[in-house]
């Protein structure tokens, strides 16, 4: 039976401050990694589900992110959906 | 001049148990999103630095994740760079 490989990241909107990133932005400077500008940190919820990565997963996994992983009102969301192998990973 | 598109993504080695995972797979199955199977939570760190997509970028981002951003005992890194617009995003 086909196994899809889910990766939801989830970002803050780009209107909204991500004091997490401006305080990995102030110490990479702080300890000489100079360049990063405009840090941001997100979060990446990774899995698999029965089934192949059609269409119809993809509607499923995007209720998941909007009722469970994410909050719609703050977070953007982006949803990639692989073929994974038979046997499930763990 | 060009700039580079820098995404880091961090997860805890497979062999580390994930609570904040087990806790969002349980979630989704109490709220019926049925399926989920070996969901974990990474973090994603994303930026943009002066310079091209190259070798150098690669190593500098890399001290980056390993000094800074990453717990090499306990996490993996993935590191992908891409070519960004002229002008910073943010």
């Amino acid at each position: 039976m086909s196994r899809t490989r889910v990766r939801v990241t989830v970002r803050l909107k780009p209107a909204i401050l991500d004091p997490q990133g401006r305080s990995v932005q102030a110490t990479l400077h702080r300890l000489g990694h100079d360049g990063a500008e405009n840090v941001r940190v997100g979060k990446v919820i990774e899995f698999t589900r029965p089934g192949p990565p059609d269409e119809a997963a993809h509607a499923a996994v995007r209720r998941m992110a909007e009722e469970v992983l994410a909050n719609p009102v703050l977070e953007d969301v982006e949803i990639d959906l692989r073929e994974a192998p038979d046997a499930p990973e763990g």
